[in-house]
């Protein structure tokens, strides 16, 4: 049994974490913090835990921390990088949920953080866990940064066509919708049903942090420079990504195989039949990423269609799948499920 | 390993059914049918299915459904009753997710399903598939109803506060409300989204099928004839039925006490905490029924608030703990699931 | 012409009156004050006002709204009161659209509300501003208390009946649904969309200030005593409340009759035909009420479905219909809209 | 007074063009057609309407018909093309809410629309009803093709670009997104709030019938042919279409102000100030159209958001706003309305 702590247990990606790691087979959930609700237990605030999960929230203990295997941090940016060094120094492995430790560039950071980053030495070493591009590194990673909702649709979506070196770079497109539960549980009139229910936006198009995210994975990928437009859009909904993603093609080839080969190892991205339109509910609650790959009329546009759950693969799901990597467990422990449709 | 046939597998029941069989450890599923899906991959008609369930549907083969160890019906009403003869007859176990078997008087079935009843003499045989109030004969049963959503949520909140005999029971008062699932997947201008979505309203106010199943049940509870008005309404969600429910009290007692002392049991039935309001969600895709008990202002009227998932708990759910019984399983068996919250 | 002020406009009452007075043809909207917001374009802050109220938010200056003809109160509980008794003086008539003066008896007031109160001498000269049942007096009025929402589809739903003395008033059930833009505009986690949407439940069921205020009318109506039970729900849609009504009856009678006879002369209460269930959506955006009255299975509780939009009949319509009747105007000038539907 | 008729008023636009006309004051609807509700309330089917339009449904009587003013067809595609010819021949107008009309070429029509054109040589005479190109040529028009919901958000958004000739031509990228509503009132499986409640798809991605007369009109603007990829995608909620556009630029120009002057005179359309997000909730149930252009990161994509409700401005409302055109009444006659919000 791996032992686990959570700092940060009551957003939407701690309690996703929590369902998750409740009906994980080898782990045992000793910590989770949270300073304004000391004392209450987790089953309290989310009812869904109720006979499930027996514990209560504590206040962040470093001892206590020192003493377990593994720390995921589901706090806000900023919190993380203050208490990793430490516990990395003591042998714990930590996965950070937010985005302290996602960009390579301790400038490029600074830069869309607004602040200082606390341990930016550990940026080269932290592996961006996204293991369907770095398996290899996760497997050996004491510190992993846990990839973003969209930054995870975007790549996975884009990377065959990247990779294969068939596409323009310099102009690429990425119009990405999400649920609401992107935005946290924090209070806030913005997000209330009353403004977010029954209509539909775009937010961010000027400039938003996923987008030096995505850029990096995507250059990292082509091994060069590539130009991105990325609009972040607000669905009526709760949980689900939609990426659609538009790539003008260099040349021709085989869309649909080339994708079901780079893919064909990968047990949580589908490659949907030629033709599919991928539905979010499709991997409501489940870690899947499901494709589909369209060229409208043989032009010489592609679209590339690429849905998750933003808090399952977009979030604590691929966290778990990360855990499982750095601890040696087969890849879908825990994370077998079927999507609730409808 | 207990080989497992669905008739009728296109409907919400049936997609829920296959996505909780699916994963159930003891059961293998052999057979799925549709008239008019036949040949189709499940999971080119449920993509949530792709990578869990490899199988198509057939056209129903008796033959092939006698070889079985049980199958379910997820057919509209009406269907079953002309097929659970002769398999029970060829020692083949029947759940029955339908209403063909839910109701012991047949002159009162006919009356309500306005259709003679093709196999009356097995009404009396069948066992009402509520495990929390029949476990024993389901147990021994060949033939189980599994009961209606609406019964379901109601009969288990007023089943405590009949039991004991301390509320009036000649005007019961069940304000009902269900998400859209409950009326299935065929086509309709009715349930499109356009006209159930940000809107709410009662129905069938003059008398809905499942008021002769839920009179049924608090009569065998009480031993004797009840009064019951039932109201169901329809909730601009998917899934979800939230049974409030009103009952004249007799004399005071510890309703908290009374309801956690008749459940302590119980693995499903989850009564929580005094002052608890139970939601919807916190059930989503699970067979737990959560149960609050208010008193307001300490006067003479208490109110139950009684949730459940009405796929799961309200029907699938409830067929697979039925069949876990049936077969001697621990009844928890594939059904061990946290709530999708948010 | 009527000069007309609004203190408090950033809320959901706010912005709904906005939007009717606007287009009102009789009105001039002078003032719209907001601390916070001082300087602030009203469309910048709701753009569906762009092009339709070129106006900003000032901060409350009482010689300004002294200079008025009327003065709306959109704000908080418990700060009108405050206000109201200088612009009385000074000869401006007020609606106070919040409850500092719905209640008739100070010493309920207080315990409900939870503070002292600042003008009780006041509570008794307050029309309570529900027109089909106090046009007169709202006609003289200089000060009306503009009706909560729940109470309004409750009062008018149980009026004729309880009017007509043919039910039993020791038992009433009001079991109410209301969309989310009851809860306001202001940050919280509990309204996010994230925790309400597709999701269901009860609240406020120990006691909500609706619940003195409703059994106010009904005691008005009936001449004595009555005995409620008030279930309030939160329902996963925006704007909409819908009561259904449990009343015993005491002996039989044509009730559609009844219904259509009390409400014959009412231009905003609409009694469907017999057989009806009225759809929250069937009153979106207007101010009408409709109700239907059901006797099931001709038994000896009656249902009675009643429906509005909370945020207009149930709030800033109602209020423009009480500055109608005030002003001497015609009583739908302003409100005659078809609802948004679908 | 206008005297007006509707043929085929049953469907999600045939109701819009209801609400609309019902309180127009310069229109006498006298004939509303649909054979299958034949003698039916018009406010029977949609309760919204009870108060406001006294009307039956009748069976389509061509005589009848000749003797009005104007003709709205609100039917499938094919089926006004049948009978247009006879009534122009009668002297009435006629405005077409399908698609019979929309594009100029016959036989690209008939590829599209997979039937063969009943009356091919109208084609050339229709107008097409986008006021705020086409002005001029609609106040002359005795027939007006109403343009679909998708092309005018799409060309209202991309007009004022592609008229400069600052962007280039060859890789116009089209992302949109419905409400449910624009599939109409017929009864299906797909469009059941089952379906498409709380998820999010892309559909038609290989060519949808908007594409052809996107073209078009994009095409009569520059002068030229252009290259287009239009992705249309259903949102979870009922009303509103939001485009989003990327055009690269072929030089820098002040898009703001472009977009004003070329806007400058039009009432319903609203180019927002430099840095908004439009929501379509901004513009539920009104007929405008508003846009928002930003150059993200200042680089070489533009990034136009257009957000209209597609059964207003995208059908109903832009057939009335046409009716008035044609009749020489004020453009904005009957459409003064403010957004429902929230």
């Amino acid at each position: 049994m791996i032992s686990v702590g959570i700092v940060g247990g009551t957003g939407y990606t701690g309690v996703e974490l929590l369902r998750l790691l409740a009906l994980h087979p080898e782990v045992e959930l000793k910590i989770i913090t949270s300073r304004s609700n000391e004392g209450e237990a987790v089953a309290d605030m989310f009812p869904n835990l109720r006979g499930h999960l027996d514990i209560c929230f504590t206040v962040p203990d470093e001892a206590a921390l020192k003493a377990l295997d593994l720390v995921f941090f589901a706090t806000p940016n900023g919190t993380a990088m203050k208490m990793v060094p430490e516990l990395l120094a003591a042998g714990v492995k930590v996965i950070d949920l937010a985005a302290d430790f996602r960009l390579k560039d301790e400038v490029l950071w600074e830069k869309w953080y607004g602040m200082p980053h606390a341990c930016a030495e550990l940026l080269r070493d932290a592996v961006y866990g996204l293991p369907e591009l770095n398996r290899s590194d996760i497997r050996k990673a004491r510190l992993v940064a846990n990839p973003g909702c969209y930054p995870t649709a975007v790549t996975l979506g884009m990377a065959p066509l990247i990779a294969a070196d068939l596409v323009e770079t310099s102009n690429l497109v990425a119009d990405c919708k999400s649920g609401v539960s992107g935005a946290g549980r924090g209070a806030s009139t913005a997000m209330l049903m009353g403004e977010t229910g029954e209509s539909f936006k775009a937010y961010g198009v000027g400039g938003h942090r996923h987008l030096p995210e995505i850029r990096q994975n995507l250059q990292t990928i082509a091994g060069h420079e590539v130009g991105l437009t990325f609009v972040p859009h607000l669905l009526p909904m709760i949980r689900g990504i939609h990426a659609t993603l538009y790539l003008k093609i260099k040349q021709q080839s085989d869309w649909q195989k080339l994708f079901e080969d780079y893919y064909q190892d990968e047990f949580f991205v589908d490659v949907m039949p030629a033709g599919s339109f991928p539905e979010t509910r499709s991997v409501r609650g489940v870690n899947y990423n499901r494709i589909a790959v369209h060229q409208p009329q043989n032009g010489d546009t592609l679209v590339v269609l690429s849905v998750i759950d933003n808090l399952v693969k977009g979030a604590a799901g691929q966290a778990v799948q990360n855990m499982n990597i750095m601890f040696g467990l087969q890849e879908e422990t825990g994370l077998r499920a079927v999507a609730l449709l409808p």
